[in-house]
């Protein structure tokens, strides 16, 4: 976690695994988003939380509505990154996720992010969080 | 389908995919089991029935006991294949799953096995599955 | 493919892979860009190109610069889906690529894009493309 | 990394992320074959080699020959697990390497080995591998 200005952004570290590069050598396309979506959850943990208590206890699912990403340098097989993670915003029922992938040199490599709705996994309605995920989140918005 | 002396075999036809094939330019070890998964799933659904009806009507999963591959040929991306599926055994709670993959000018790519235990998906424990699905079954058996 | 008013679409069938399905039961948000990867090599394919010749024989990569997906309906395991693909524009050294997925019953499921970047596959340095691969984008530009 | 009478095993600790699971809400059979990829590359990792030096400098490829997985307990998302790499034998041009995953509370969760090729990655040739390879592999002969 590093403290930026007045907010915190989350960093998550990585390490490109072989089975997540194709055959130009650099990691899918697709991929991406499992970074992020690891980056999140990490975040959680990091703040003694977790998404699976969030789906199992608390009955709250967190579906994407949109991603995005900007693919601005290739990252290689056991190629070292990190990850920053910050929010944009948190409504009633959705969040914005963003993102930011660095190479070890400071280099960024991938912008993205991520919108979620708050939805009740057994009804699959809308609802809101637990209000102590919302104070996690509020620590986190740029 | 084809039948061969006695019994038949299912036949799935792929086309291997981009995000399958790693740095080496193959198809990446991990992925054949997902091809059997495919095959087999295909093989249901030649007979009108299907994995889905199975797990959400039934109430049976199929979780994986074990599973083998022996790797013959490397399978390039955009190359089409074939996998045969065929069954070694059906017993009260498991059966067996033979897969060849073959290339189109009939080499043997791979060969490997798939073995299930029958389970109910609500009490997670054992159980027999519907008699329809041994009849379609033993029209495969080798 | 279909003719929309003066231009084409490419129209990819697919139905989703158990693999492809999270715990939420739903295919998981990374794999929709899979299947806009498989949804624009199956263009190419059926104007008798390929991606593969394109990467092999003419020696350029299509990078993504960008993707976006806004996730409208979840997909469920089995369900059959049909992904339209079009042309936003094609630029020198980039193309920009439209998708929708939707369900059989005509729901709009997901919207993206992928923006892509023209880059020879030995020099990695940014190149135009065959002409031939031009003509076919230019039917389906919308 | 532990010492079990006179050879080492080479610990890989891990936790199963959200995609790997699938909508039984266990980790998905073929993942379990990229925990043994991930695996191996950190015991070399963990003895200042890499597979990447492996296939870039040294240009040693190891495709695999053979995989199996006996599936005893299922990984749900979130659980940790620890991983533990030997090997069975090397010889020349091949070696196996054994797999047991087990939970935080000692239980077996799954055990597998893997049998690869030694190829020279241009010719696409059978070779040795290099010396220091092969001390390590020897440390972990079980």
């Amino acid at each position: 976690m590093i403290i930026t200005g007045d907010f915190m952004k989350h960093i998550f570290k990585y390490r490109a695994r072989y089975v997540e590069c194709d055959q130009m050598g650099y990691v899918h396309n697709s991929v991406y988003y499992i970074y992020f979506e690891e980056a999140r959850s990490d975040l959680l943990r990091a703040n003694q939380y977790s998404y699976s208590r969030l789906e199992n206890d608390d009955g709250v699912m967190l579906p994407l509505i949109e991603s995005n990403a900007k693919f601005k340098q290739p990252i290689k097989y056991d190629e070292e990154i990190i990850i920053e993670v910050s929010f944009s915003y948190i409504k009633k029922i959705s969040c914005k996720i963003d993102y930011i992938i660095k190479k070890l040199n400071g280099e960024v490599a991938c912008e993205g992010y991520t919108i979620h709705a708050f939805m009740d996994s057994k009804k699959r309605k809308l609802r809101r969080i637990p209000g102590e995920v919302i104070s996690i989140i509020e620590k986190y918005l740029n």
